[in-house]
């Protein structure tokens, strides 16, 4: 019996009292001295990101329930890049870390099938730990275009509100009712994933909900009562802890806080080793936001 | 100098007289007999929808202008479907085909940056006629996540109406100000694809409009005069020629109406050789929607 994606996932953030996500977005122009090449092609590009990727795989394990992989940084590498992206997800699984893919996927009927069976199926020829916990998809197209996603075990979540300047012309609106496009998309969310709550009462359906939008994320919370929420937008992209906590429940439950540049690139700043620096800010992170959820 | 890709595009509509685009969405349980295989793994599955499409273009070359490639289908196959999508993508720009790429990709700031590299970028080790001239992607994120995909000087499709039921529930609901969400972000597009009109006055941003709601087509033409419409939800998806004739200009210009399965599996009705059938439905399909846009 396989376990429910949202009770595995809770589970995991409770086993380390850390409700926290590291995105892994990894570029070559940004790689650690070590792991820099002088002369980069296609394929070296991507295998030093894949690397890269293997190195903070092992400094966040343990501190961390969840990474977030950005499918894009690996897809500008082409076939080559897809091929790294599935090793690292496998990695990720085998150092016992729950992997959302981050892939913003949207398509409808058989062509959402088909996307769902790309990440979550066997036809890519992947054994089942190369395969992602969760995935981020796009609600523009409406249910047909949510329900593919949750037919293989696993989870979605689906963007109700982005963290960039951009989504308020769309995601912003205010609709006859009173109510906000992303409001009206959190309702469609919330009915859909009704039909996906596991034991531990939340969905394999989550919804992404910004940290850039505080006042947003309670109205959310209140619509969405049963959704894991991925909160990107903390730390580099400007959101704070006291905007973060409007994501959580009364019981400190059901969000995942992520924070990328601010850990991947922690080493940066010049000081020790750079995994070392990368493992220390992956701790402070979940420090953090582990104490302002009151799970420590 | 590069022509603009609306220029480039708007040029292959003329000179064939035929304002229309196959889809290509090739599945292993639907091929022609003679590419059937009895033991199907991952990379001849690839191999085999790959072969399919190499065929379809020989087919449909020369009769359309153009043709847009389903990316879900290839990329279910993981990197070896990856692989050869490229291959296909290659092979119809060479067989003097304009390459729409369906992906409906959508993202921010620096992740929209990478998808574009993906698809229009050298990154992935192709040369340039590996690259489609135009792709699709998804508008919920608003202007960042359009921008990103029009820096490449090829051509972005953004989603405005899809043709799913599921789309009413979001891109047809009523604003305040009395338009509904899809006009708003047609509002959006039009905006953003002013700066990106080429000398014949359209833009490389188009939008896709479903031939499925014909009274919202009307309406979207007039909020987008500079958008080239790619018009799926003909044939197979219930929409007719009164359906799409909204979506032209009154020149009969600025739509590509485009039908997929009722020509790519047109063999499926048994007669005579099965490329030989898929040309005529092609053909057919060119004709009867030349004539009703005037062209013919």
């Amino acid at each position: 019996m396989i376990a429910h994606a949202a009770d595995s996932l809770m589970d995991a953030v409770d086993r380390l009292a850390a409700p926290v996500c590291v995105g892994i977005d990894p570029v070559v122009a940004r790689l650690p001295e070590g792991l820099r090449q002088a002369d980069v092609t296609t394929i070296s590009a991507a295998e030093a990101i894949g690397s890269f990727t293997l190195h903070l795989l092992d400094a966040v394990a343990g501190r961390v329930p969840c990474v977030k992989l950005q499918s894009a940084c690996f897809e500008r590498y082409g076939h080559a890049g897809v091929k790294v992206l599935g090793e690292c997800i496998a990695a990720a699984r085998q150092r016992g870390l729950v992997v959302i893919l981050d892939a913003k996927r949207g398509d409808i009927g058989i062509s959402a099938e088909h996307y769902a069976a790309a990440v979550f199926g066997d036809g890519a020829g992947r054994g089942d730990d190369a395969r992602p916990d969760w995935l981020t998809i796009n609600s523009y197209l409406g249910e047909d275009g949510i329900r593919p996603f949750l037919g293989a075990g696993r989870g979605a979540f689906a963007l109700v509100r982005t963290s960039n300047p951009g989504g308020d012309a769309v995601q912003g609106q205010r609709l006859a009712d009173g109510r906000t496009v992303a409001e009206s998309i959190a309702a469609v969310v919330a009915s859909i994933g009704e039909d996906f709550v596991g034991p531990g009462g939340y969905s394999s359906l989550g919804a992404v909900v910004a940290a850039t939008r505080p006042e947003d994320a309670a109205s959310l919370r209140r619509l969405m009562p049963r959704q894991i929420f991925l909160v990107p937008g903390f730390g580099a992209q400007g959101g704070g802890v006291a905007d973060v906590l409007p994501c959580f429940s009364a019981e400190g439950r059901g969000a995942i806080i992520t924070a990328s540049r601010s850990v991947i690139y922690a080493f940066e700043d010049g000081k020790g080793g750079w995994a070392a620096g990368v493992a220390e800010a992956a701790e402070r992170f979940a420090d953090e936001i582990g104490r302002a959820a009151g799970l420590r």
